[in-house]
C-alpha cells in the first residue's frame, strides 16, 4: 500500500485518517448488526442514532438552540441556488446578493432563471472578485425577502471574517467551503447551508441548518422535496436519506468535537494559514498574492509565481513529493494551497517548506 | 466481529459481499492515489474513470445505445417525481400515470401539487392496489406528455411483467426497486430512474436513463439543477457528484457483469423467488398472499399467517435466528421478504426452511 499523501485538493478533499479507519473497520458490520452502516434501513434505530447524533452535534458545535433545525438533503449546493428562492422570494420582494463571484454569480444566475428579482447588495466584480464587500459597503432594501452571501471563495481565495448589520432581513449563507472551520456567531444567520464536500465529509449530502421562523414564511405550492418544510417536519426522512454520507459527516462531527471544538479548529486553523501566508509575505518579490489582506480564505490560499512556468514546475515537482491539488483552479490559474479542517499542522509546514525549497532552488 | 446477517431489509438493503469488501479494502488509498475514493477531486482522471465506467456498464447491461444517455443525481426518486413533470409535462398537455400504490400515488401527487394535469391511466386502488393493471387495462390520450408507471412497490409486493405498447407516447418509469433484476427490453422506455439503494448500491444517488430525444422536450426556464439537459451536457458534473455513492454503484454493476449479466441475474432471481413462492402456494391454509399471481413481485415477497400475533412471533424468532428485515411495512402489516441482487440463493434457501419451520411448529 502506497503512503497517503497530503492532499491539498479544493474539494472533495483531504478527510481525518481517524475518520476514514473508523469507516473502513466497520463497513462489513455497523455496531454489530451484522450489516454495513449502508445496508441498514433508514428508519432503523441504529440509522436514527447516526442522524439525530449529527443533527445534535451541528447544534452543539454551533451553539445553536432549539430554535434551529438542522437538515440533509442531496443535490449539493447548487440545488439550493434554486431551492432558496423557490421557497423564500415571493412575488414583489427582492432577493438581495453578495457577488463575490463563481458560486454566489451562480446562485444570482438561479433566482434570474426563476424570473425573480435580484437585487446587488456589494460586488467585487469590477475588482477581479479580489475581495469581499465589508459590512458598510454592503447595502440592501429593508424589505428584502433575504440577504444572500457565500462567506468563502475557494476559486478566488477570498473569506468574509465580518458579517454586516442584518435588522430584520434574514441572512442566508452558502457556508459549503468554511463551515465549522472557525468560531463564528452562528446564531446571526437565519439560513446555513454547505456540501458536505470540504469540512463536512463526502460528497452526496447537503447540510442546512434553518431557522425556524424561516418555516413560516415558505411560498406554497412547491414539489414536496423542494419544499423545507417537509424535511424540517419529518427529521430529513421523508424519503430515503444518503445514509452513508450523513454517516461519515457524524464521523466527522465527533472528530471535530474530540479536538476540542471550533475554538480549538480554528486555533490549529489559524496557525496553518499563518505559515503559509507569512511565507508568501515574507518573499514579496517572488510570490504575488492577488487578494485584499482583509478578504484572505483561511481555506484557500492562492497565489502566483513569476512565470505560469514556474507554476507548472512547482505543481509537478509538489506531486512527486507527495503534495497533491495545488494547481490553481483553470479560471485563475496560479497555485492553491487548500487547508481544509482535516489538514494537519504538519501537512501546512511541510507543503510550506517544500514552496520555500522550491523558492531558493527557483 | 459478529458473522454478517441474512438481511431482507427492503432498502436501504444487502449488498453484495465482494463489493463491500472492495470498498473497505481500498477506502484510504483508491488506485494507489495515497487519499481515498471520497477525497479525489470529481474531475480527476481517476474519478473520471470510475464515473464514466459506471455510465458505460449501465448502458451494457440494459443492452443500450448511444442514443441513450445515463445520469446521476441526489435527491432520491421522490425528487424525480416533481422534476419530470417541471420538465416534461407542458401546459394545455396530461401527464398520464399508472397508480400501483405508494410510489405511484406519491409521483401522481406532486403533479397535481404543481397545478399540471393528471390522466390516470390505469389503477388498482380500488383492490387495495394487489396487482398491477396489465397492458390491456392501460389507456391514455394519444398526445399525453407521457404515461409513467413504477414497475415494482415494495409495499404491496407488485411487479410489472408486461408493459403497454405505447406508439409515440414517452414511457418513463420508476425503476427504483427493480432495476437490472431480470432481463426486460429497455429500449421501450424513454426514462426510467432509480434511487441506487436496493439494486444498485447506497443511498444518496439516483440513477436516471434517458432517451436523447426527451432532451428536446424539456421547457426553457427550468433552474438549472432541475433541467436534465445540464446534467445530459455535463455529464453528471455541473457540480460536484455523489462520487462515493456513485463508486460503489459502479461496483454493483461490475459485480452484476461478472455474475453473468442480466440472463445470470435473472436466472437466480427466478430461483430464490420461485423457492418462496413455492412454499407460501404449497400451504395456502397457513399463508395468504395478498397478490394476484401475474403481479407478484419478484423482488418482494408479501404474505400474511393466520394472526398478527404468529407474524409478530415469525418476525422476532427470524431475527433472533440471523434473518433481519422480514417484517411487513407498517401500513400493510404481515411479512415481507425482500430478495434483491444481492441476496444469495443460499439466503432464499434458508430463510425458506427457517419459515417452514415455524409453520410446523406454530
Amino acid at each position: 500500500m502506497t503512503k497517503r499523501v497530503y492532499n491539498f485538493n479544493p474539494g472533495p478533499s483531504t478527510l481525518p485518517l481517524e475518520v476514514l479507519k473508523k469507516v473502513q473497520a466497520d463497513l462489513l458490520n455497523f455496531e454489530n448488526t451484522g450489516m454495513s452502516i449502508m445496508e441498514i434501513s433508514h428508519r432503523s434505530p441504529e440509522y436514527d442514532k447516526v442522524h439525530n447524533d449529527a443533527i445534535a452535534l451541528t447544534k452543539e458545535l454551533m451553539g445553536l438552540d432549539d430554535s434551529y433545525k438542522v437538515l440533509f438533503e442531496g443535490g449539493g449546493a447548487s440545488t439550493q441556488f434554486a431551492y432558496i428562492p423557490m421557497n423564500f422570494l415571493h412575488e414583489g420582494k427582492v432577493g438581495a446578493y453578495v457577488d463575490t463571484g463563481t458560486w454566489s454569480t451562480k446562485a444570482i444566475k438561479e433566482v434570474k432563471i426563476l424570473g425573480k428579482e435580484v437585487y446587488i447588495a456589494g460586488s467585487s466584480k469590477d475588482d477581479g472578485f479580489t475581495f469581499v464587500p465589508q459590512p458598510d459597503e454592503i447595502k440592501f432594501p429593508d424589505d428584502a425577502a433575504y440577504l444572500h452571501i457565500t462567506t468563502n471563495n475557494t476559486i478566488k481565495g477570498t473569506q468574509f471574517h465580518q458579517f454586516p448589520a442584518m435588522g430584520d432581513v434574514p441572512l442566508i449563507a452558502d457556508m459549503s467551503s468554511d463551515i465549522l472551520s472557525h468560531q463564528i456567531d452562528f446564531s446571526k444567520f437565519s439560513m446555513i447551508y454547505a456540501g458536505a464536500q470540504k469540512n463536512l465529509g463526502p460528497s452526496g449530502v447537503t447540510m442546512i441548518v434553518m431557522k425556524e421562523d424561516m418555516l413560516d414564511k415558505i411560498q406554497d405550492g412547491l414539489p414536496s422535496m423542494i419544499d423545507y418544510r417537509t424535511h424540517a417536519t419529518k427529521n430529513s426522512l421523508f424519503n430515503t436519506a444518503p445514509t452513508l454520507p450523513i454517516y461519515i459527516v457524524k464521523l466527522v462531527l465527533e472528530w471535530i468535537k474530540d479536538q476540542g471544538g471550533l475554538s480549538a479548529i480554528e486555533t490549529i486553523n489559524r496557525a496553518k494559514k499563518d505559515i503559509v501566508y507569512g511565507l508568501l509575505d515574507d518573499n514579496p518579490d517572488y510570490f504575488r498574492t492577488p487578494v485584499r489582506k482583509d478578504s484572505r480564505s483561511w481555506m484557500n490560499l492562492v497565489f502566483r509565481l513569476p512565470s505560469e512556468e514556474l507554476e507548472q514546475k512547482l505543481v509537478a515537482e509538489a506531486k512527486e513529493a507527495g503534495f497533491i491539488g495545488l494547481k490553481g483552479h483553470r479560471s485563475v490559474g496560479g497555485i492553491r494551497v487548500s487547508l481544509y479542517n482535516a489538514m494537519t499542522l504538519e501537512g501546512a509546514e511541510k507543503v510550506a517548506d517544500f514552496i520555500m525549497n522550491f523558492r531558493k532552488n527557483n
